[in-house]
């Protein structure tokens, strides 16, 4: 199988810092990401994201912290520049940006290979999150919280009917999505082909009919599909599994949140590889 | 044991029908629960939740849904009152109550006893959930649909810096709060000792320094106490605890969601009980 990757460097970094080196990334014209409030830009730079602007509001009386977030910035190369609070704002979708919005670079996502090698890197069973359509951005930022505290290598999901990388995202996730590789395609079927011939099997997650979680495999590598809450896994993202989960429900309601499914299958498969 | 648990039914309902007989049930007297939504309401009346009173929206152009609720609800007992759209808005928070909001009868709310009986009643070992300070009504509601679906015999939330049972934590549990029966009371410490005398063991989560979730056995009767995502526990209320359990982190984000956390102790107790 490690004829098929793409070279890497020893030392990986899925934000393309000094280490990335070959390391290809998927660049994305779409949209690029916006992160607001002075936590969510400190650990921005902390994790090495890298920021085009920060734009910082216009004041009378300036503010340390905003001072300290500004010069942290250029040092990280980021352009830094004076907005009012209308902009920032806007920018931010009303969000609270305590005056401080971040723009992050295109190209810090990564592709579907980059996340495979870096379980590689790490010696360790792959062990990927797929997200087939999960529109709410509490969700997504929910599942990437989890996926980054289980020791996930990186997170994959669908560039159409899912949220992407926003504010709302990135402070959901405890700031995991800055610590986190994220692969955006855009085509699921299609990444989970490439998964597979990397050598990774696909569980998707049902809410019955499955195979029961703690009977189910997952010390090889692994990617999770999640299906949207109210509709599941879409039918070809789930004839594209290798096997079907379902976690037992022992009480009236019949489904669980994406995000609680998500961390009971992950944190299964962590459980039975610590033996 | 069996002399220190109150005399109850042979097919306990906690919610007050006519089954429920002796059964003490602790009348809340500060807060009713309000139900907003033509789904939530039908789903309330469905698993007999008693409700007081089911305010209708006023319309030229009477809706067939509308009035099958407002049957179903005077079949059930409740008064049944038209209201104009202003005073619907107002009593569900400006929800969207689509032409209806009901009012939960007081009383709703059962005993720390009624919960460890319930386990009595069905054989099994007791699984409960302790909410310590749980102000977010998402999460509430989160933890409550994963208690219900993991079979929990109850939850006990503070009357206190915690959310209650309203509209948002009914919709986020996805109407499990109406499927399992919860205790609200004064002081979490005393409801604790409660269950110890009741021979329940008090497991505690904490971010870490506790004991590996999957080297604890949970197979005798449990209550799980889950703290606020901020705080943790309380310190009286983790004094309070028998045992001290963490979560394996292997990221670099160093907490779970209140709610994640649950669910992987709640499910990691059902997959032991299964063995």
């Amino acid at each position: 199988m490690s004829d098929k990757r793409p070279p890497i460097t020893r030392h990986y970094n899925p934000y393309g810092g000094k280490d990335s080196g070959a390391v290809s990334r998927r660049a994305d014209s779409e949209e690029s990401g916006v992160i607001a409030g002075r936590n969510a830009v400190i650990e921005a730079l902390r994790a090495g994201v890298p920021l085009d602007k920060v734009y910082i509001q216009k004041s009378d009386e300036p503010t340390p912290a905003l001072g300290h977030i500004a010069s942290a910035a250029r040092e990280a190369g980021a352009v830094v520049v004076d907005a009012d609070k209308r902009k920032l704002d806007y920018m931010s979708g009303h969000a609270a940006h305590q005056g401080v919005v971040a723009l992050v670079s295109q190209g810090a996502y990564v592709s579907v290979a980059d996340i495979v090698a870096r379980a590689r890197e790490k010696n360790e069973p792959a062990l990927i999150v797929v997200c087939d359509e999960i529109s709410d951005p509490h969700n997504l930022g929910a599942i990437i919280r989890t996926a980054e505290a289980a020791g996930a290598h990186g997170v994959i999901i669908p560039k159409r009917r899912s949220a992407s990388l926003t504010p709302i995202v990135a402070k959901t996730s405890a700031g995991a999505v800055f610590h986190i590789p994220t692969a955006r395609v855009p085509n699921l079927s299609a990444a989970m082909r490439e998964l597979r011939e990397l050598g990774v099997w696909i569980y998707g997650t049902a809410a019955d009919g499955g195979k029961n979680l703690w009977l189910t495999d997952f010390t090889g590598d692994c990617a999770v599909v999640v299906g949207s809450e109210g509709e599941g896994l879409g039918r070809l993202v789930r004839e594209g599994c290798d096997f079907i989960v379902s976690i037992p429900m022992n009480g009236a309601i019949s489904s669980l949140n994406a995000s609680v499914s998500a961390s009971l299958v992950l944190y299964e498969a962590v459980r039975q590889r610590r033996g």
